[in-house]
């Protein structure tokens, strides 16, 4: 069996981390993979080295920002491959230009062009884990690139279905999926299984878990991805094609969150108005429009910059700064209004306001107020897991 | 004009320092010259890197220990080029894969093959610097390697060969090569010219300001070499074929040297002696050998293992460990004793014993008491500068 195996910062961000997760693939070898090993940079060294950059500039050269922060991903896989030498394990790290992965010259944001496999393959041929850098390739110049958001998780993907590996494990700090962030809601549920679909909502919900890009691509090749724990044996949820239909399969909280409602000067402004946002680069989330009112969410921190876009655009604005979002996972949903009801009655239960509803095909959120965001995730919770 | 400039990692340590050196090359590309721009890690971060490998392996392996240590200058040469963008100079960074340095692969102590200078004309065509890592090559397999001891001065030497700079300037935190160690000898003068020949002697004897490895490229290839200060402009000294022959260019001093006087057995047995000490990687310095006796001088902290060593071989065994050296380096001895008779009649005037004396083509050196060191060195530069 071919296993990719994928480690985040925080799973190396020491020595002793590093040796875990050295020991981590080795057990994977022993158990006769052949193992490819993707590694990060260690812990908050990508921000450091960010900082460091900064520091010399405020707009820093993207091709030179790229050369910078691969050293980081290029640290932490030497220092895992030693790790692995000494554990006996024949091992060799490899820089993204090696590992042969091809991207365009989009940097600081490179899409994985082609992966040329014949330096992976040989060296797995010869018995070696290969540990390969996360997050970066080469473009067709010889340039170091980075791949963007969801760096490590997408290079591991991307390896993954390079090779045809028959799992995708992506090692992290937390045990896998659950119901609900087990940090807020104790009564949290981990699943065995869920499918790409369910993933790629929670991921784009804020589910630090895996990236959505990652989910993606294993969706598109078919390849099995598995979240499961640096630190504890035998956990684990699975991500593939299938998995068992539950109306709900998460609940996630986002406790910053805006309203704007807007009543603009004329009704059909209203096209003008989202593209006068879109021109800003606001991103809005949930978006209704009911009676020529305009009722949009968005994360908080934009809420000043689109008050300000759209009063160059007349109409009367008013901004809930302090709002919250509830969402509701399920593949079982299938677009039926069963669990949004499910969800609405619990949260009238507990006389929780509702600004905002949107129902889509396997997810539901609510926004209320960022007050009740904490008793509302219970609620909800409680009704389909408890 | 083609320019290759190096700056070590004491002249990389900060930002403050990193912007220091941007303004260099920037203003080396002001003047008109086609600009190579060589960098070392930063500070004493390969040190960090290293101790960061030992961590996790009391012997890492080399290959990796090679990758994680070139992540060190890939650092800097992108700080730098980000350093330079600001100043609003067109820059590039390369690795040593990039910029076509081709090593055998002798991981930690590589030996650069070839210079592949495409790429590296391509960006110097196109009015850019180019900021190359140094330290670094790439050997056949396509896997990183250093070039071992005095790594960033070589990388430079051997790009300013391969592309026919010029000049190699070495920018450093010192002004240049002076007749003794300014911080020891006040009264030291700074030379504007010395031979190659003159820095190489220089160099074996302790002198950090440059590399003899990167000393012989540039003497073998012809390129003219500057030595000068980071921190203050105005300053240097340029070492070339000729220069002028002062009988004594520079005195410099050893602190930590021990001395060893053996009677063998049999007379016959010296070479034996010799031939054990080789046999245990003991580097010996001076080697006399008279009326049967054998006396070396040996770096201090080899001496308890050679006095083991040579037990074995029987025979009478004096240690002095607490000696020190003094040498005179100069092209104009030409081999006469004339220097060396000035060293021992200044020594002689201070009531200075002498233990040991060496007499060479451009180089005699006295071995003396450590407590005369100071004293002794103060002696003879008066005797041949003030």
């Amino acid at each position: 069996m071919l296993t990719v195996i994928k480690f985040g910062g925080s799973s190396l961000a020491s020595r002793e981390k590093v040796e875990n997760a050295a020991r981590i693939a080795a057990r994977e070898r022993e158990e006769g993979n052949r193992v490819v090993m993707v590694v990060s940079a260690q812990g908050d060294s990508t921000d450091e080295l960010m900082s460091r950059a900064h520091e010399l500039s405020a707009e820093p050269d993207l091709r030179e920002l790229d050369v910078l922060l691969s050293a980081g991903e290029q640290i932490s896989m030497a220092l895992a491959a030693i790790a692995l030498h000494e554990l006996g394990v024949p091992a060799v790290s490899l820089c993204g230009w090696q590992a042969g992965i091809v991207t365009d010259g989009e940097h600081g944001g490179a899409r994985v062009r082609a992966v040329h496999t014949e330096r992976l393959k040989r060296e797995l041929d010869a018995g070696r884990v290969v540990v390969a850098a996360g997050f970066q390739g080469i473009d067709e110049k010889g340039d170091i690139t980075t791949i963007g958001r969801g760096g490590s998780d997408t290079t591991a993907a991307v390896l993954a279905a390079a090779l045809g590996a028959d799992v995708c494990r992506i090692y992290t700090d937390v045990h896998g999926v659950y119901s609900a962030d087990p940090r807020e809601i104790t009564t949290a549920v981990r699943h065995g299984e869920i499918s790409y679909d369910e993933m790629l909502e929670l991921a784009s919900l804020g589910a630090k878990v895996l990236h959505s890009r990652a989910v993606d691509i294993a969706r598109r090749e078919g390849t099995a991805l598995e979240v499961l724990s640096s630190f504890e044996q035998g956990s684990g949820t699975r991500i593939c094609a299938g998995g068992e239909r539950r109306e709900v399969t998460a609940v996630t909280s986002d406790a910053a969150v805006a309203v704007l409602r807007v009543k603009p000067a004329e009704p059909q402004n209203v096209a003008e108005l989202l593209a006068r946002l879109a021109g800003e680069g606001i991103a809005t989330d949930m978006v209704t429009c009911a009676g020529g009112e305009l009722a949009l969410s968005l994360p908080s921190e934009q809420a000043e910059k689109a008050v300000q876009s759209l009063r160059e655009g007349g109409g009367e604005i008013a901004l809930d700064g302090d709002a919250a979002k509830l969402s509701a996972v399920g593949a079982g949903m299938a677009g039926s209004p069963r669990a949004a009801a499910r969800m609405l009655a619990a949260l009238r239960r507990e006389k929780i306001e509702i600004k905002m509803v949107y129902s889509g095909e396997i997810k539901t959120s609510v926004v209320v107020g960022r007050e009740d965001r904490r008793r509302g995730l219970e609620a909800i919770h409680k009704e389909f897991f408890e």
